[in-house]
């Protein structure tokens, strides 16, 4: 992260969290995002069958584009909870909207935290006054500690720049620890910023830097059914609107991917148990496809997080893993490195780094990279290693 | 298993294992099964890319039908070995085929182990004059022993039955406990039967029975490089040879998938650091290819396993593995079972069932079950749950 800034503060956004006795310890559960003026907007979600409600009206309702606020509560995921979960997430809405006087279709809601349960509305609608009363320009980071469950740090990110000849912000929150792959599972994502852009551009750009950041961590292969990024855009720094293949949007984007980069790595390194942030990254593949399912193959394979644990430079459970994607290589041509030293070539391994490939495998980052030989397509993600916390944690929580 | 047996006797089959000093314990580590006469044979192998050296000779030699003995080796998986490795799979046959005095290409060969190192093979050379000494009609427990690796009991199974007027002996070993699934992952499986097959009925049976059992299991979803399944079959039982559609194949098939159900449930229950054995049945499924999918989803994941390992009910991280398969479900036809009792129905939950549910979860084998709602396709997986130990297996086991 970069606590570079006094306090995160995007013109235009006021913010809040507060406990609303959602969660039973004392921490905050109930957060808002509002844009004091209707913002474009566009979101991803997660591609889970089981959808859960609040996912279900978003998806609805981020089809005009546009938004105003995103109201999160955590500590339950209004999940699994039929069609009367799906009344609780309007209600939910309509409290903030007629309180804050604003179309109820620009408000988008979400819920993470225990699936199955109904949301204690009662609760969420008496703490509303104090929760809009509350809202504050320097309250992004509230709200992104209203939204965590089992995280242990904040996920907050923010870059400044120029385009034309305005100060442009992007801020994004995250929360997100578990369950995390292979499309964002239980995790929640927003970005705020006070550009002016083309609503098309936005959905474009968003979609592609989700797809190279949330979409590219895996902390344990498993997908939730809450999983929600949104990012929106007030143009309140007006600046020339940005759209199409312009310069502008080329600096936009790379504030969008930087922020999203240092969320998505901030997830991984918060992964449940973690001790170490792992890069696969997989070169030479015939497709992206391809090379996708090799770095998930590596990533989700536990016996390869164990040895990362156990910081042994046990290649042969990459190779095995590799082996396992259901891609017919060119096993000769296979390539394996540890942050650059070759450790398999040509069908075999190679000996004599072992001293080196234990120094690797002790940091607190690694970089294994896989070269497949068929063709120049790669692809790159970040995932944790399996702890006995990781276990505990699961193992722990109950329903 | 089934201990009702006085001694694992196959007529016709003798059987050996010694500590030939791969492993650096006092462990034994080189295993051979040998018919007097040359066998009908059958096998299935890995589907991973990288096949180990043994692996790759075994599937060149299966291709006659015919073997008349098994030499395997424990503690090193001639995986990754390159060029090198395949010629000391071969070697290591040579020694036992001009020893035996039998032809070189009816021995198959095995190993298990550690990836990426050269087999011992002067060690296994000079063991070999010893391994066939000993070769005895009550060797087969013996030879199961010397091909365990991490397994903590013996898998063993037998069963006895009559086709036409004659007796008939199968007899089945296993050794597997990590890196299973989904195709028969560090599992060697060895069949011995007097009965007299066709061998292409006997290669039809053994890969319907192995789909069956051995490719319906996971214990972590890796795969390895050298999983190995082989029937033998010598005809000394003199019956009339079982081929066809007949009724003595339904008797033959009655006994074979049954060692084999017996052998995959053990290697389930030894998994690496296993407390429980987990039963998961997805029915109702458009295609069997859909159930499998969502089989494997729920089975592999490490919420789901780490809440089972936790004696918690948690339903909603079994909905959110179904849902993340990637079959578009019609999610208020999935209904979900513990042992019977409905915990998910019409798209939410049913409550007032938590004591029921946590007594199922304490006990040792816990049967799930999944109705999609979308046909009549249905398949059955085992697995265990993800503890403390697994991870402790698998990150202290250093390369």
């Amino acid at each position: 992260m970069k606590p570079n800034f006094e306090n995160y503060a995007v013109p235009g956004f006021l913010a809040n969290g507060i406990h609303a006795g959602i969660k039973e310890d004392r921490k905050k559960d109930l957060s808002l995002i509002f844009s004091t003026v209707s913002a474009k907007a566009a979101a991803v979600f997660t591609t889970n069958a089981f959808k859960a409600a609040p996912v279900l009206l978003d998806m609805e309702r981020i089809k005009s584009g546009q938004a105003q606020a995103i109201l999160t509560n955590s500590g339950n995921a209004n999940a699994a909870t039929g069609t009367g979960g799906y009344q609780d997430a309007l209600a939910m809405s309509r409290s903030l909207s007629q309180r804050l006087g604003i179309r109820d279709d620009l408000v988008l809601v979400a819920s993470t935290g225990v699936i199955g349960r109904r949301l204690p509305l009662k609760k969420i609608e008496s703490a509303m006054g104090r929760l809009i009363k509350g809202l504050k320009p320097e309250g992004i980071p509230i709200a992104e500690e209203a939204i965590m469950t089992t995280d242990r740090f904040s996920k907050i990110a923010m870059r400044k720049n120029r385009i034309g000849d305005k100060d442009i912000i992007l801020c994004g929150i995250a929360k997100g620890a578990g369950m995390i792959e292979p499309h964002m599972a239980t995790m929640l994502s927003y970005v705020m910023t006070d550009a002016a852009m083309d609503g098309t551009t936005l959905d474009a750009v968003f979609r592609e830097a989700v797809a190279q950041s949330f979409n590219a961590i895996s902390v344990d292969g498993c997908m939730s059914t809450n999983d929600t990024a949104i990012i929106l855009a007030n143009g309140m720094a007006g600046n020339p609107l940005i759209k199409g293949n312009s310069k502008s949007l080329a600096v936009f984007r790379g504030m969008l991917f930087s922020v999203l980069s240092d969320l998505s790595q901030a997830m991984v390194r918060d992964g449940e148990g973690a001790t170490k942030l792992i890069k696969v990254s997989v070169r030479g593949a015939r497709t992206i496809g391809d090379a996708k399912k090799v770095a998930y193959a590596i990533a989700n394979s536990n016996l390869f997080k164990a040895a990362c644990f156990g910081q042994d430079p046990n290649w042969g459970r990459i190779i095995a893993a590799t082996g396992s994607a259901g891609i017919p290589l060119p096993v000769h041509a296979v390539e394996l490195y540890f942050e650059g030293i070759p450790v398999f070539k040509k069908g075999q391994g190679i000996s004599g780094n072992t001293k080196k490939l234990s120094k690797i495998m002790g940091k607190d980052d690694i970089h294994i990279s896989v070269h497949l030989g068929m063709g120049s397509k790669a692809f790159c993600l970040h995932t944790s290693d399996l702890t006995y916390d990781y276990v505990k944690i699961n193992a722990q929580y109950h329903t």
